[in-house]
């Protein structure tokens, strides 16, 4: 056991607090890793204050870890010690059935689904897990990332492991590329990578966005057009045209406005769970166009690994704002006003201070 | 112009009361049919009684027709003077747009959307149609069927004109087959037929229903197996396994019951429209999983052929109960009450009484 410097909420109602943590021993197959940067995520926030069911306390939120390898045990071969390394939203799955077999360990089939990064395996069984919010963090190889990006964009690489995969693997499944119209509506920590990833995929990108100030950033962040959603004109004119359509907010909404600007079998993926319900989409909707309305979760880890891959290739990274440790509080209040573009990071040097 | 006998509904408030209607004199692409049967869909019964926004009347509903021709146009290559013929949910669409040219006229996005059998072009302009309640028809070749079916079975092929189609498409389009797992929910007029199909396809089928007095008369139709919907440990033992889940049910009700016996990437397809929304969805029950809920719509000319086909080559026809042309009210008060296994057919001959 090796112990850990770590920022933990004790309960849901007590703020993210400095408290100390044990790390096991590398076994052969592990990989140590020094926590550089953390970005943020709304689950770390929904998880800390207790606001989804079944949070284990003490809760060490993050799931978008990069840092230096520091060890590995000695039947690793894919990374070595002074690799820059990252690690996402698993670190366990059961390995042995279909969706595992398939790389998509996010739908693991197994007894207890995947180990959380935090909070351990989904099915709450066996020992909690701490995530990002620390110091160092220990791995199995398998759930480990390679980076091929420059040490100097570390940061902004971060939220890839989560905001990133979240939106490359719907992208890439429902095939966003060239000669496709896709669209993304919010442009948050999720969004603002979709916009990326999609036009980086060589999709013609729509994005849609509630703020009028916003329109103007989707485009700053590559969109090819930018709608306000609550226009109808604006949205009446893309009646019928997107193949895909990618949803990252989690708010309830009307979700009948964006299927009636799906083509014919176009697809609309929610990639956000709202609170209470969205009204109930309409069903002649869909019927009138043989459209679909789908879910998909975060990304498996060959995914994980390509996606990383193709960012480092065509320099994409998120846009951040990196903060203290000690401000995770403030920085949660703001994300719940959407007061930053477009994901907070936690330099993890401040957890020495 | 040819005078023919009918049945209409004259206003939302009035039964269904013979009249006598004009159809047109055969063009070059046109083909006349003498109808013999005419299945009774529960659209029928909505517009005749004006619970669809927008009924043109007077209304002769029927889009489930076999008859025999009794005139082609110089143009028509298909059919000949003295086949059997059927005609379905279309009569027309624009021909041109990517939909149409895929076989897909249901979806026409052209300015009128397609011409219904009955009720006219879906966006209202032009002349009101007549559909099947009637003695004859006459129709452009393009949306004539032929029937390879004996003459005997031909009653039972009328149905297939849309419930048939309605079932036969998604079934297609979503790959039910041999070592897939589809489920199909409601056993009525739909159901039996997609049960029928599915099974033929070579898929393995569970059906599931409301009724426990229907679970052996799915089992006769062919599932593998029945499920009490209503039944949670019965229900509980499929989660998780079904490719495709085929719901017929217009009735609102929750589908997070379904959805939860999807596979990772199973699809869920609705093709009824509920009066009143259903319960809005789970999001979270399509994201753990990368589930979809999906629509269709009845289906194009081609698969309307295909289906038609491979039914007389596999001796599939719908289980009916016959009626005369004047019972039709008190036939549309039964099916308010699911009082009929599983479709009624009208013998076109009462109509000359």
């Amino acid at each position: 056991m090796t112990t850990t410097r770590a920022f933990a909420a004790q309960s849901a109602t007590t703020p993210l607090a400095e408290t100390v943590i044990d790390r096991r021993e590398p076994g052969p197959k592990d990989v140590a890793i020094d926590i550089l940067y953390c970005g943020v995520c709304h689950s770390d926030l929904h998880t800390a204050r207790g606001e989804w069911g079944g949070v284990r306390f003490p809760s060490v939120p993050g799931h978008e870890i990069v840092g230096r390898v520091t060890a590995v045990g000695n039947a690793v071969t894919r990374v070595a010690v002074g690799d820059l390394a990252g690690v996402g939203c698993l670190i366990g799955s059961c390995r042995t059935c279909a969706s595992c077999g398939e790389g998509l360990e996010q739908y693991c089939e197994g007894p207890h689904g995947f180990q959380g990064t935090y909070g351990g395996w989904a099915d709450g069984s066996g020992e909690n897990t701490y995530g990002g919010y620390s110091a160092a963090i220990v791995v199995d190889e398998h759930f480990v990332l390679t980076i091929a990006h420059g040490e100097e964009q570390l940061a902004g690489v971060a939220p890839l492991l989560c905001a990133g995969i979240t939106t490359w693997s719907p992208l890439r499944h429902w095939q966003a590329g060239p000669g496709k119209k896709v669209g993304v509506v919010g442009i948050g920590g999720l969004g603002h990578m979709g916009v990326k990833l999609a036009r980086a995929l060589g999709a013609h990108v729509v994005a849609f966005t509630t703020s009028p100030d916003k329109k103007q950033d989707a485009l700053d962040l590559g969109a090819h057009e930018a709608v306000l959603s609550r226009d109808r004109d604006e949205m009446k004119a893309h009646a019928g045209s997107f193949d895909l359509i990618l949803n990252t907010v989690a708010a309830p909404h009307n979700l009948d406005a964006f299927t009636a600007l799906l083509k014919r079998d176009g697809t609309m993926v929610l990639v956000g769970v709202p609170d209470s319900p969205h009204p109930s989409p309409s069903v002649g909707a869909l019927i009138f166009g043989r459209k679909a309305i789908a879910g998909s979760l975060i990304g498996g880890i060959p995914e994980t690994q390509e996606m990383l891959d193709f960012c480092a290739e065509h320099g994409i990274v998120s846009d951040i704002e990196m903060i203290r440790m000690q401000e995770i509080d403030a920085a949660y209040d703001r994300m719940l006003k959407s007061d930053v573009k477009y994901r907070f990071v936690i330099d993890m040097a401040s957890l020495k201070d």
